[in-house]
């Protein structure tokens, strides 16, 4: 359940696909690295908040415990807590497990992939940070998936908000959960949780939903800074201050038209310390509504500069920041999106079919296509003794395969191949 | 314990690695499929033998139970079925799991990648098969491992060689796997094992033992084919009269001088129905041994006619024969070759890095790179405000980038970048 195959259409549409966002991890110099799947399980308990419960454990069979791994990021601070490695810029492509309740049709799978890129690093503020935008920027607008918005926020700002509007320390993590639902609930469901589950005072809810119902650019982040309570609080001020001079990086690699400082923007994950962002995708192409229509998140990262330090002994930290491509739900819109085209992919890149216009002539094949595949030519023949010719050219229009060499008792005789354009039909002896 | 992260020198060199396999599969047109990692536990029951308890099992937290693929075969059997495909040449690139024994220095882990490539289809006999052998041949030749022999067998002939020692037919499938491993030990010890744990008579295994210590070509096929006993067995003959196609092909493709017909082959999987065959190295270059020794299989397959129908509810067989490449074996041997060569693989693809030599310049290098970013080009900088020259002139030198663009207060003023080749320090302005 949640899970699918991929026959060779899908599989062709995935790798075209995957291999543009990896090539966009190369552009910025990203190294690939690879981590098991299986990781020990007390690795990954404590660090996804609630979703913990979503973690595939393996039955104990006898020595360690082991969980499926939940996303990538996890791993990759494992990996550079246990190398000690404390400046890297990687990319990983790989699948990921969650025991979510699949939403198949939106691209909602128990095992999927992720496109990972982080750098890790203590380096001058925002620089990093700027690039992983600009890379979401880059790779949504090369596969051309229609109008997008990159929201960006600050877990320092939701902080400060949260501290400013009366919210005790030990409930910040449960708040920031319950902002995150305001992408899919109305402000008056979660206030309502705020004030229930979580047990906020309603006028803390009130103040809060002041802020977090505001978005905008610049003007609001100096519009925040001159705010009399939030400008006094250290944290807030420092988020502002760092989204200030990232708006001012964004602004030289040309980008602000697609980014919003959004208030509401909180991500469920707890590791999370300064940037977040996620991306957007406007309304479904084809659909023509008046409206723009949030079809869900198709990226999203920030920085998490505590998460290697939970895996080193000595809690040495090693500043990260990172962003991840939701691969499937944008695979989901490009399966659409070529189904209504009517364009067929090919599935496989086969140059020539061997083929025979006689019988008994399997030898002569078999030598040719030899000679085909040591040259370095892709190329295929039918697994029958005597198939008819007009049935190996039918394979060849079934499969795109363009050229047909064709050896006959004449050519045979004459030391030649007849190669034939299956489409204009033209012929060549060679 | 058993898996390993790639850092990304082992990366770069397992893609390089892996790009070779694929493009091999793919000139012998065959289209990629993808399957989760997950199945059911039913589907991997009762098809490994003796090592279904190998099989990582998950944890049962509600739902279906589920298991980690052991193979891509089966995986592969399950979705023909699942699909009702009857004809399909696919590849298969990805990660399997063992609960063994990991001896890591020989390439031997728990998590693994395969590489198979498999036919499937009612086709005349042994074109399929000898184009397996012949796909092992090009990748071990392409890979210059050195020497190797590739040994084939058939199932048929096998259980023919059981039943005329006088072996009951229900310990034909643990006779097998006794005999499955004299490549590990001697005779004298799979004799012992024979008779002791699986229950044949003395007799019976002697007899069994001057079969499957023969090996040789196409005169031994003829010899056995003469054999007063086998050639009265229906199994055997049948096996032995196409391992005689088998070869005929093999010579048309040129490659029999690297082909063994071996009666000691066994394989131990259940599922095999025909041909069988598997490929060893015959000694680790740079050691001057005397005799040619093997040192472990890297490549395996066989044909298995019966598996698909054990998914089909109605019981429909599709005949398959595959080949799987033993991908890590073959890392081991590369990695260690490289290690031994001193070469650097580089980990990126970075063409440029942007520079600065004086302080207050970030906003131009922020400029200059997005816009070599928007027309393609692999560039990075370093990812403080003012860095030394020096760093990062250092910095290609240390990650291979072969150009430094440095944008100075000269250059800016007059409109132009310097480009640096780091190797050559020769510098034009553009």
């Amino acid at each position: 359940q949640g899970t699918r195959d991929h026959p060779p259409a899908q599989a062709a549409l995935r790798d075209r696909l995957l291999s543009a966002v990896v090539s966009c991890f190369k552009r910025h110099g990203a190294a690939a690295i690879d981590t098991p799947v299986l990781e020990l399980r007390e690795t990954l308990m404590g660090k996804y908040g609630e979703d913990t419960k979503l973690i595939y454990e393996l039955q104990d069979q006898g020595g360690e415990l082991l969980a499926l791994r939940y996303d990538l990021t996890v791993p990759f601070a494992r990996y550079l807590a246990m190398n000690k490695i404390t400046n890297m810029k990687r990319y990983h492509v790989a699948k990921v497990y969650r025991r979510d309740n699949p939403a198949t049709s939106r691209g909602r799978y128990r095992e999927f992939y992720q496109c990972d890129f982080d750098i890790a690093g203590q380096f001058d503020p925002m620089i990093p940070d700027a690039e992983c935008l600009k890379i979401v920027h880059e790779i949504l607008s090369d596969l051309q998936l229609g109008d997008f918005v990159i929201k960006v926020n600050d877990r320092r700002i939701l902080n400060g908000v949260f501290a400013v509007c009366g919210v005790p320390e030990n409930k910040f993590i449960p708040a920031c959960s319950t902002v995150d639902k305001l992408d899919k609930v109305p402000w008056e469901e979660v206030r309502s949780e705020m004030v229930g589950e979580k047990g906020l005072s309603p006028e803390a809810a009130d103040r809060i939903g002041e802020y977090v119902q505001l978005h905008g650019g610049l003007d609001l982040i100096e519009q925040l800074l001159q705010d009399p309570k939030l400008s006094q609080n250290k944290l807030a001020k420092e988020g502002l201050e760092d989204m200030k001079l990232l708006f001012e990086y964004l602004t030289l690699f040309g980008i602000t038209g697609k980014i919003s400082f959004d208030l509401s923007l909180a991500r469920g994950l707890d590791y999370y310390t300064g940037v977040i962002f996620e991306a957007v995708l406007l309304h479904q192409e084809n659909e023509h509504v008046e409206e723009p229509v949030s079809v869900g998140s198709v990226a999203g990262g920030g920085r998490y500069d505590g998460l290697v330090g939970m895996f080193d002994p000595k809690g040495r930290k090693v500043p990260c920041v990172g962003v991840s491509i939701g691969i499937e739900r944008i695979f989901s819109i490009l399966e659409q999106r070529l189904e209504a085209s009517g364009e067929k992919l090919r599935t496989t890149e086969t140059q020539v079919l061997v083929a025979t216009p006689q019988k008994h002539l399997l030898a002569a094949r078999l030598k040719l296509i030899s000679e085909l595949w040591d040259a370095g030519i892709k190329a295929e023949m039918l697994y029958k003794k005597d198939p008819k010719l007009l049935k190996q050219l039918q394979y060849c229009e079934d499969t795109g395969i363009p050229l047909a060499a064709i050896v006959g008792e004449q050519e045979l005789a004459d030391g030649v191949v007849k190669l034939r354009d299956v489409a204009t039909r033209e012929e060549v002896r060679m």
